[in-house]
């Protein structure tokens, strides 16, 4: 059996151009006792990604250039070597940019096809919803009444933090870039307010949608629109901080002036709690409580989803670069076969 | 009676000179029921005076031009027309810079000279204190074996933040200005490690007093400082910022580059927690378990304060850019008569 895999072949200085990845076609070696072959249907594109490929320190270990492209994948059993996995069983895997692979099939949670798509499995019901789940409510925990910003609000991450936060009965507010997706915010996904961070009037715009201030900022973008959030914090405010992707492309530090001193000094005077979280930490804690709440929330439609499904992986490169820059609605999936 | 007073003349750009300051004497009014006539013994000079002078939203209302400098002060009680205080009693006030003054003789605590000197009631069983208590326990929850690093570490919080952290069993590493202070941090003050900031090598120092890394990192001064022990801090680190004096006379955003991005990425990827606070917040839930644990280390020596007295209130403008210089050792207070 061969698999066509996506791999890094060069680290990326900026936006990760065509050169930064290369195809190869592999012969897979034969099942071992305990493993499974795979086929993959849907492969996860995800920010976390970017950081993967390059080789600065962060919580997981880069992608060694040459390496296959990690990601989490929607797989079905092509053959068995294990008491575990069967013929056609659809599983939750981490074999990355591939159309095949040979995985222990310990390694690998099964799904159930009839409960919920099984692309959920990369979104609403995996671990970008999981992300939005216990970032929320761990660090921001929103009270009833309360305003709860968060940008790139149309992303799986985004939209399920502020559909939660209407859940617990605070005032949601979303930031995204371009009309449709502030339309459907508010439309679709019944968020309180919506703003366009490419108006000219953004500044404005984010007052007039958060009379009150903001007590929880989910930071996932960083940037001028965490600049326009983090100074309408209220005292005691929490800022989860989940997500940067706004500079994962940057080269360099950008010019100043430096803006750090004047964060501290907000941080300080308004007794700000922000605290940086990867969604690991959570698992053994929070994973019980997220399957049971999400999947009934998904059920009964108080949490709504969307999914942008590009076919095909040869079209994984592009489509990454696509998410940094939010090009996506919704959360991005490759449909590989 | 008459008082002598410093008033703010000017707000300050960058340091205060002493065109900032005026002195006045005035005639203070005659008793009303229920007041007390104060003679001011012990001025507390302390870093947050600074904010008090700009007219910049901070957690307090500014002091207005023209008005009498604010600040914690013990006195002796002149006259009394309140059942509650009798001629002779010492008490910790907060009548600002001047020589006496007529209060309500409800806004004031009585000190015990025989339990402690009544100047502790400004530095180490007094506010300052409770700051370094409340930050760190609270915020900082420093757990046995872990590194506690702190900066302007002979002053009244700092010296309190190292030796709660050895209280609590965590290693504790103390920055300060000049060879003196490092001297006594670890002779008199007992810190494991103490690292002067000026030293030309201080990076590699910090890292050498730091091999595990550092787990709490109690924020005070900013600066070049706060940036060497930032880039040290371990995940799941807790940072109690309780002040940024380094900056506190800046005019201007510093120049680039902007660093804020990267800090917000360590957050990140470290999983840390950033946390200001006021130490007003925690009097409600704290102040017992402070006075009982404080009076006691301080009884028997585990907990160990330097106080800097300066004589004469005219020296109170020259004595506060000092401290904002990091010139103080210890405790500044003005004795004022």
């Amino acid at each position: 059996m061969l698999t066509t895999q996506i791999r890094l072949a060069h680290r990326p200085v900026g936006e990760p151009t065509d050169a930064c990845f290369e195809t190869t076609t592999e012969e897979l070696p034969a099942l071992a006792e305990g493993q499974v072959l795979l086929a993959t249907r849907y492969l996860s594109l995800d920010p976390y990604m970017r950081g993967r490929m390059s080789a600065a320190k962060s919580y997981a270990e880069p992608v060694p250039v040459g390496g296959v492209m990690v990601g989490a994948t929607v797989c079905e059993v092509l053959e068995s070597r294990s008491d575990r996995r069967a013929v056609g069983d659809l599983v939750l895997a981490y074999t990355g940019w591939q159309t095949h692979a040979v995985a222990d099939a310990r390694h690998m949670r099964s799904l159930d096809p009839d409960a919920a798509p099984v692309s959920t499995a990369l979104g609403v019901l995996g671990m970008p919803g999981f992300t939005a789940y216990a970032g929320l409510l761990e660090i921001g925990r929103p009270q009833p009444g309360e305003t709860v910003v968060v940008a790139a609000a149309m992303g799986p991450v985004g939209s399920a933090v502020g559909q939660i936060a209407r859940i617990k009965g605070a005032r949601a507010v979303g930031i995204a870039g371009g009309p449709d997706k502030v339309r459907a915010l508010t439309e679709e996904f019944g968020f309180d307010a919506a703003i366009d961070h490419r108006s000219a009037t953004f500044g404005e715009e984010l007052k007039a949608a958060t009379p009150e201030g903001v007590d929880v900022y989910f930071e996932n973008v960083g940037g001028p629109v965490g600049d326009a959030v983090t100074a309408r914090l209220n005292t005691y405010a929490r800022v989860p901080v989940c997500g940067l992707v706004a500079g994962y492309n940057a080269t360099s530090a950008p010019e100043g002036p430096d803006r750090l001193p004047a964060y501290l000094g907000r941080v300080l005077t308004q007794s700000l709690t922000v605290r940086g979280f990867i969604q690991d930490e959570f698992v053994p804690t929070h994973t019980e409580a997220f399957q049971r709440d999400m999947t009934g929330w998904v059920a009964d439609g108080s949490v709504r989803y969307r999914e942008d499904v590009v076919d095909g992986l040869e079209n994984a490169p592009e489509a990454f670069r696509g998410l940094l820059a939010g090009r996506n609605v919704g959360k991005l999936v490759i449909r590989v076969s």
